[in-house]
């Protein structure tokens, strides 16, 4: 066994921290937005993630801060809580009091430590919190409550007993925390660019040392030890996907990861990682022996059409919708000209959803401290669709604006299950070449996904990996890849 | 940018699977245990590890399964519930019914791949339970309820509402099957060598691409990338800690890993990994430059005496408390040979409990499908110790047995907190040379920990580093180790 490798850690690790300036900024920005809302003495409550212990065992899960709570101050330690002042906008970080023996055990954090290091205006320690109410005695104490729209899902509420001699408003800060957040600051722009760019490295990374024979694991492994051995992140933004063959690449979820890859096949690695709070979400489809096949290249370039279609397209006062439509419209465009669709108006393509046969899901979504990030639905902006097939699964239908950041994810896909739906719709199926299509199936299924800032003129894009047939065929090869 | 490396990846993984037959056999070693515990037409129901979002979105957790439900049906997929019937001895899997349309989005199983996997009697959905408990109609259903010596905490219980109606018994079936899994079977063995062997080669794989002026993080990056790379694991045995410098390492639970590891300085990374369900747990400690200087190599070897002592006399039939205090005796003996210890009779100073200052946490604990494993304290076995220092830390106090798998892990450590209290306790600080001691802080802290399965005339060694120091300057230096 020989392992020693001059360059596998390397000292020139790359770091990007938030100044506290920004969260100061973030809250002042509350404090504004609540004016008018709130009433009187009132404060903000937000109430950070816990240690959770994996089962019944003394060992406890990843930690991952509640996204809020970071966002305002900062804070990145469990058991937390922090409340903003919405009359005075003074800040206070309330933490856990450890005892003095777990010094054995464990690095422990005292008030001294966020105050030095979030600055904020007061520590109390956990133990306090109820004292200091008191004395604040707020009239009302908001709390961020909604349902997510993506999973249905709301964030647990402070549960200290005593709270519940106070006013909890739980029906009015949601919408408006989740706005500011929409719109991104510049210090937030560079978090996304630099975790953007080091999951950019990882993916040509793995593109470089991928070859038939191998596990669809070992690239996310790859993938992962990259970025942590850059940035030292442990924080997930999701799954890793990494599907090969004429089946994985068409389950949109796909993070088994168990397959061996085989030869001419497409692999789609979606892969992103997160780096202090802020996500990346970057997918890349590439030959596993290096070269595009000819159907591969075909369909692979519908959807580079898509993409540079809508990349070319989005500027602030585009409606997200529309954007969906184009890649769809492109992508049918490809496969009529292949003859998997028959030739027929596009709008009556459109209107029939024979799009989304081939990309059942939507464009993207927003993109920030979460994966899926908060604001894709609000009040006054287009609401969730129902019923439309590809156009039920946007995760949002807004405007695009200035200050956004969303995914661009156009693909195009051979899933077994959708197009045997689509083969017993007749509605559907008049527009197919059934047996042209199945002659395709073998493609898998192609994603091409960067993640971009929106602006007034066009967009600032946050990822940085190889797009054409030519860029992706010399990653593959380890050669320089940037035309 | 040149990231291509013809070794990163390498199709030549490991692999190594439990038999179904595995299982089979601990279904029917349950069942016979339970015999004369649970009455007429008895069941025992399981309840697996389910799908747990982060927060409010719509990510997962890793899923982790639930240890019994794995030991006995083998079933590591998330949301199922498991019963065995204690007349019959027939096994039943509760799968979860995840409907048809999800198959676009992630890989669907269904019965039939439960049934054909595991290779039980019989697979129901969950809206098939109720049906099947009505007809089976048990009188009583054995859960396993307990509350771990270790966390203090419990697993949840099977919450279906039609449970209510049946007769729940939660007293009976917990020390009868932590007493099975404490003992181990020859293909748990086989699993806990092969992870323990790709942990040796990942630890060693850190030790030779190790240097000054890396990141602490950045060694348990790679040793994660190996172990994935490997075995394709994404399973967590625990948290990994990688501590230098001269405080650091002192901190028996140090798992922050964000220092610069500094030069002429200890390198403490206790890392293991798990794979299929099956856990290792291995510390090393090194210099950060590849050469011990005089004091760590004093330190190092205490505890490599320490080690090596309880190495060569551990087997059936010995204390594990009596082990613990050899340990202890051999650090102690070395640190009078250096003077950091005042020569006092050994018996006055363990019973002063001055080796604990040194060892403040206990000898190991039980290894198997958890880091931790069940099992330690358990009816008919000695109680855990409130009172005395280091040894009220011990996880268990048994008898060895043949077949048990323990971690071996002496430390000798200079921890801030604990010098601090020793030199103010006039009981013990008249064993302490203070000045001398505090030379020694530097060297922060060693420990050595392999897990070793325990035989008749011994034990078996489930780890494979580098232990001496020759062995370990060797490794540092990317060479051959083994003497």
């Amino acid at each position: 066994m020989d392992y020693k490798n001059e360059n596998l850690i390397n000292p020139e690790i790359q770091m990007l921290q938030l100044p506290v300036s920004f969260h100061k900024k973030t809250r002042q920005n509350l404090v504004e937005a609540m004016k008018g809302v709130a009433q009187g003495r009132s404060i903000a409550l937000f109430r950070g993630d816990t240690t959770k212990p994996i089962q019944d065992q003394d060992i406890e899960e990843n930690f991952q801060q509640e996204s809020n709570i970071f966002y305002l101050f900062g804070v990145n330690e469990p058991d937390c809580h922090a409340v903003l002042e919405l009359d005075t906008g003074k800040s206070v970080i309330i933490c856990p009091r450890i005892p003095e023996a777990y010094k054995l055990w464990m690095t422990v954090k005292e008030a001294p430590y966020y105050k030095q290091t979030y600055q904020v205006d007061e520590v109390k320690y956990d133990d306090e919190f109820e004292a200091y109410l008191k004395e604040k005695n707020p009239e009302e104490i908001h709390v961020y409550f909604g349902v997510d729209p993506d999973s249905g899902l709301t964030l647990p509420l402070p549960e200290q007993p005593f709270l519940k001699s106070y006013n909890i408003v739980n029906d009015k800060m949601y919408h408006i925390l989740n706005e500011l957040r929409v719109f991104k600051h510049q210090e937030e722009v560079d978090q996304m660019k630099f975790i953007g760019d080091v999951s950019s490295e990882a993916h040509v990374r793995v593109m470089a040392n991928t070859k038939p024979g191998i596990r669809e694991y070992q690239m996310e492994a790859l993938f992962k030890f990259h970025v942590q051995e850059r940035t030292g992140s442990k924080e997930k933004s999701y799954d890793c996907i990494c599907a090969s063959g004429n089946e994985g690449p068409s389950i949109l979820h796909y993070h088994d990861n168990q397959r061996i890859v085989t030869d001419n096949s497409l692999i789609l690695n979606d892969m992103g990682s997160k780096y202090n709070g802020y996500c990346s979400d970057i997918t890349v489809t590439f030959p596993s022996n290096g070269k595009f096949n000819d159907k591969q290249k075909e369909i692979y370039n519908a959807v580079y059409d898509a993409y540079i279609s809508v990349l070319r397209s989005i500027k602030e006062g585009v409606q997200w919708q529309d954007m969906h439509h184009l890649a769809e419209q492109r992508i049918l465009e490809h496969l009529i000209k292949i003859g998997l669709v028959v030739e027929a108006p596009i709008d009556e393509l459109v209107q029939k959803r024979v799009g989304a046969v081939f990309m059942p899901h939507g464009l993207g979504h927003l993109i920030g401290l979460r994966v899926h990030d908060v604001g894709g639905y609000a009040p006054g902006h287009p609401e969730k669709l129902k019923d439309l097939a590809g156009l039920r699964s946007l995760r949002t239908r807004r405007t695009l604006k200035a200050g956004m950041c969303i995914s661009v994810e156009p693909g195009c896909y051979f899933n077994k299950v959708i197009l045997e739906q689509a083969f017993n719709n007749p509605e559907v199926s008049k527009y197919l070449n059934k047996s042209k299509i199945e002659e395709y199936t073998c493609v898998g299924g192609v994603r091409l996904e960067d993640d971009v800032l929106i602006t007034k003129d066009g967009h600032f894009n946050l990822t940085n990996v190889p797009r054409t047939v030519e860029e992706v065929e010399r990653a593959c090869a380890g050669l320089p890849w940037k035309n």
